[in-house]
């Protein structure tokens, strides 16, 4: 597979866009993807509000978040960069990270007796226990709950350790993938789900997802299920849609094994 | 009446936008129509986001999932289609199907001890105590609770029986009708019914409609009431509004019993 | 003060389409104005979608639901018209009704426990306890629970008797007053309160506004209270403003008592 | 610093379009600022909704609440002015004030059990106990909980004291500032700490952020913070954006300390 770079740094500013209209970011929260041919660098809008992020303002940074190439163009970066660098430095199998304030989301981490999973297919891959990074377990109680340094990063990473998402505590949220559609999908269905589970919490006892069934949905996700929901998602933005596989059409997907 | 195919798949399009303005459906769920002049075939779209659906999306399938005409043409049909086909195999007075992830009703899906069902008379066909059909109680909870083949299908439709609507434990719901504009318009009154619901759960004992009740509003349900509905939410999606009897004029209505 | 009743017919129909913007009606729900001139005679829509209607569609009935003039133009009227009439016809102080099934008051009227009233000042004219009138007590448990005949409407102005406001057990509300402004007003604020008074009792012991502020709001809500809000929800909606005092400007209002 | 007061006031029009998109006002609420070079006066709009007020409608008014200039135009003052006078008057650190109905924040004052305070770092600065002031404990219970004269403006500043945040029990709240965009950012994100709050209050015993975590952030936050949010809110309501500080470019910051 030929990578076409200039098309998935346009579907990065995409992302920030569509981030902003389902929710799950407002003025604040990031998106990351690693170089697809240099592992030890990703991209990064600089420091501006997700729905205004254009094509000039995506830097490119080091893991340790040095900005590389002439500095500091286009603009400051975000002081939580250490967030995605340290994920992609412990995760050689993540290449995309989305870190929000999701609203249905963060009432979780901040109610300790709660379980947060979960309970509808959609969301599946986020797991069905959800670890909860504190900062003040390390770091005392007296920060400003950011993540700026890369020892705070590697703190938060440790909690990740090989989950899809990590809560932090009375901030937000990590989702990491193998691909810029998939955590855009499971952001958008976390906070969904997040919705739900608040509502269920409220009626009785709730019946999570299996580990099973966890583990099923994770694996059998096709390309075309994040297709389905990208196209639409891109269409709700006014971005241009580009279909990611070659044998997909003006739609996109052929690709069913039943037929 | 003669039957006016183009202007009914013109309106499948209209239902698939409808029900993503109306939150009941995303970027997933469908809706389906049985062929007016053959009972052993059925309308859907291909596998798309309903807002994206247009009139070349609608494909023609048998019972059995089976796909009519030139295949794979236009494109790789949904995977759960055997929802629908399982559904009009069990049910011969059901001529539309839908199947949604409406997020306030997939709660009452996950909480065992609580009831669901109609409060309110605009919701009232839906039923008062309805079935939570539960994939794991057949299939194992290894699943990714996907309903992809017809003996899964028919399992939901047994559960289903000969009720309006059947939860789908940690996924959603099915709701089906005489005709398209009477399946949308009860999804979108299931959704706001359940809404309602999880706040008057949260403030005391519930009073649910009679059985009486519930008879009383599916036997009277007029047709135009159904229209009105339908006019309104055409409007809202900019889709054109087709008066489904002939005796209405512009607007829609004159067959008030009283006047 | 001179009627302009053709500026005043132009107001019901943008009333429909604020309270439809506003999310007190939906495809249902209606409201009319007793004919200033004629207090046995009111106005109302025909039979359609609060946001479709035109001004084209506005009929005049008596107070028994007779259509008044060339029938049945323009369409069939509303079924539930009897609602209107018959509080016209108890409480010659109203000159406008809405009837509508807001989201969040219809939880308070199937929950016998739950007290509903004003706990913030805007709504206070709603009052601090309000009614709730159940067909089923006269009309048995098997009705389809609407309002289609003078004997049902009576029943419930009977118990609306001098409030401002009746809850309608599984179906919604009534809200009566003087002018349109201020029963348009008044739903729009009942479904902020009903929203907030939720909320509040999923947290604790709530403090209702007192008999005393309900009559302070109610006594001293000044026209230009309304007006700050009709030009408002005219504006969200594209419907001309019309200022209702000859002294209000372009703007509307300088008649602060402390001026 | 030279300052731009038309530049001031058209940010004030703005910030009032802002918070009504933010739904932290609805046709009722206000926002004023200090006059920069006379602390003795404030600007505030006539009475009108937040969403209708333009660049005309913008008046001067002493701290007691009289208008400065020909009066009465450009027409009635708000009647609440009071607030925003007496704040002013006793906190000479406050540059901006905000008042409104908050639909969130209004269910807090209104349940004497619950705490309301910040659970997540972007509302950190408005505190971790927040003070409720009721109107009823000077002034009686029968008042219509306005706050009409500078008597009761002065009773409300004292239970401010030297907080950001005051609740106003039944009626909303006051958030006060070092400037304008720090009000209607933190009113923006106090309103979406508090519909957060409500969720997990729902779930469980609720973490708040410690007072060294408050401390840190009131502290910490950044004009650049305050100016990322800002752009976002502006282009939100079609208004131009200003950039603050001199040294930001067409984006806005280039001032991040790790540079």
């Amino acid at each position: 597979m030929t990578i076409n770079l200039p098309q998935l740094l346009d579907d990065l500013v995409t992302a920030n866009h569509i981030l902003d209209k389902h929710n799950v970011v407002d003025s604040f929260g990031h998106v990351t993807i690693r170089h697809p041919e240099n592992p030890n660098h990703f991209f990064m809008s600089r420091a501006r509000a997700p729905a205004c992020v254009e094509i000039g303002d995506i830097m490119e940074f080091k893991l340790d978040g040095t900005v590389v190439g002439p500095n500091p163009n286009p603009g400051k970066p975000y002081s939580e960069r250490f967030i995605h660098g340290a994920i992609f430095e412990a995760r050689p199998d993540v290449m995309a990270v989305v870190h929000n304030h999701s609203p249905n989301v963060v009432p979780f981490s901040v109610v300790k007796s709660q379980r947060f999973g979960a309970i509808m297919h959609m969301a599946a891959p986020i797991g069905c226990n959800i670890p909860n990074w504190d900062i003040a377990h390390k770091f005392g109680d007296c920060t400003n709950l950011l993540v700026t340094n890369m020892e705070m990063g590697r703190d938060l990473a440790k909690t990740l350790a090989d989950n899809t998402v990590s809560l932090m505590r009375g901030h937000g949220a990590v989702v990491v993938g193998k691909g810029l559609r998939e955590v855009v999908f499971l952001s958008i269905f976390m906070e969904i789900n997040a919705e739900m589970l608040v509502k269920a919490q409220s009626m009785g006892e709730v019946t999570y997802l299996s580990e099973g069934e966890v583990a099923a949905n994770a694996k059998g996700r096709a390309g075309f299920t994040l297709e389905r929901g990208w196209e639409n998602f891109c269409r709700g933005v006014n971005r241009p849609y580009y279909p990611q596989a070659w044998e997909m059409g003006p739609g996109f997907s052929r690709t069913d094994p039943t037929l």
